[in-house]
């Protein structure tokens, strides 16, 4: 069975691992980007992270799948904008060709993570779903077809800024109302007024009865609400399915909002939803994938 | 060259045309739908004119596409429901091949008009994009690799249904603050307080100085700049091609709409807008590629 190497490329840190064909995880470790030394070096990183995987396999790794944050045109094999890394156009795909001497298939990394589970996840067997992180900001990776839709020019999904309260609280991206302003994992400590917290620190106040605590986390789900009825008005998904951090909170999250959805939707019903089943593994299992369908000649 | 039947059935009438397979329309004519004799009625309607019309042709056409408001199942062929026609999971597309003797490709009027505009109008080599009619109605076909995606269960594109004003106007559909309410060809004479008038006697006493009239047509822009943005994030469309009854005021929508956009866009560049090139011939059009489609064997 083939061996793929797999690289899920954060800002600070990257996940790597060696993984088989069939999904097997054989090695996950994890490294610094080193961003603080520059872009050029952060491509060297990931480089010599894959190539140091590849050494320490048994059955010599076939190709690389590398999942990286930002603006990515998956087609070209381009890191077209990374804020956190640096990166502006840089051709990340034929350098580490040309390093690894073998295919490497680049993703981005929500959409990536869609991949892996729709692979091997909550979404096997669904069909067309939306998988949506619910970490620091929000994105979605629309899976049609068992593939990430990246949109026109690779900007699609970002669902978190969705204005989902016109006129509302202003949002880094420059608009205001964003669904990340009231429902990320960031929000709901920054609403509450101690940005210290964790957000599963909010979430327990709200459950003893808190009443400002119970406010935001209320906020955080009507919102998040309006903006997956927006989306499956638009998409018509068969599933949603909840990552990122706040999907920690399981029946915390799933009960109330499928109960927000249940009375939103009027004239048809609303998707399922269910929560990620492979958490921060997600996009390296979609970055192996990447890595079986370069090895094939297919870019996405 | 190949010939095709096209129909394009809405709720009181029927387009339909023989066209040929570089598009050109060899003839066009209407006729009643006659639904007030019920549903079969109206299978019998769609049939005896498509016969018609392929009894008419000088090169005895190959195959029919049939485009049909409501919900559709383009790949089982069957009209799921439509609340105008009285159909409920009838299978429409077997029904007409049995009556004409020839493959016959079914397809939903919206997401049909966008293949046509996509083929032979605005959308013409221009990759993905969103086709969105405003009508009595609002909804969008969205365009994917030059072919309408319906979502997960055909009830995708609903995008006069995404509520932009939480809390705002009742809508038709139960929820409160769709975009239809404010932004549809009919919302703009009863928001005016007049229904009677038309949606062009409305923009014209509006830039007549009407106050009323301009706030109305200020608010239906205001609305729709919102939807397309919103739509925009998840989706990133390379163009947003406009249509329907409104789609004819011409620049006095599009140039203030694209201002909005342009204020509304904080971090990416918003869509280019074009018009409609088809105008009411667009699903006939589209009915000719499902036509073509059928004879191949791909049903969408």
């Amino acid at each position: 069975m083939n061996t793929f190497v797999a690289l899920d490329v954060g800002g600070t840190s990257m996940k790597g691992g060696l993984v088989a064909a069939d999904g097997t995880v054989l090695l996950a470790e994890s490294r610094s980007t080193g961003r603080e030394r520059g872009p050029d070096a952060v491509v060297t990183a990931v480089g010599d992270f894959a190539a140091e995987l590849a050494g320490r396999a048994g059955n010599p790794p076939v190709a690389a799948g590398v999942a990286v944050p930002g603006i990515v045109d998956e087609a070209a094999g381009t890191a077209v904008y990374s804020a956190n890394l640096g990166w502006r156009d840089t051709p990340l795909r034929a350098l580490l060709e040309a390093r690894l001497g073998m295919p490497v298939g680049l993703g981005h990394d929500v959409r990536t993570g869609g991949l892996g589970e729709a692979a091997h996840g909550a979404g096997r067997g669904r069909g067309d779903f939306l998988f949506v992180p619910l970490g620091t900001g929000i994105a979605a990776a629309m899976i049609i077809n068992g593939s990430p839709y990246p949109g026109a020019t690779g900007a699609g999904g970002e669902i978190g800024h969705m204005v989902v309260r016109p006129g509302g609280e202003a949002c880094a991206c420059g608009q205001a109302g964003c669904l990340e302003v009231y429902s990320s994992a960031s929000a709901l400590p920054r609403r509450y007024g101690d940005a210290s917290l964790r957000t599963e620190d909010v979430l327990a106040r709200a459950a003893a009865g808190d009443p400002v605590a119970a406010r935001v986390w209320e906020e955080a789900l009507d919102a998040l609400a309006d903006a997956l009825t927006a989306a499956t008005m638009l998409l018509d998904p068969s599933l949603v399915v909840l990552g990122g951090g706040l999907a920690g909170s399981g029946e915390r999250l799933t009960v109330p909002l499928a109960g927000r959805l249940a009375a939103r939707f009027t004239f048809r019903e609303p998707p399922p939803l269910a929560l990620a089943e492979l958490g921060a593994q997600a996009a390296m299992h979609g970055a192996a994938i990447l890595a079986a369908r370069a090895l094939t000649g297919s870019n996405v």
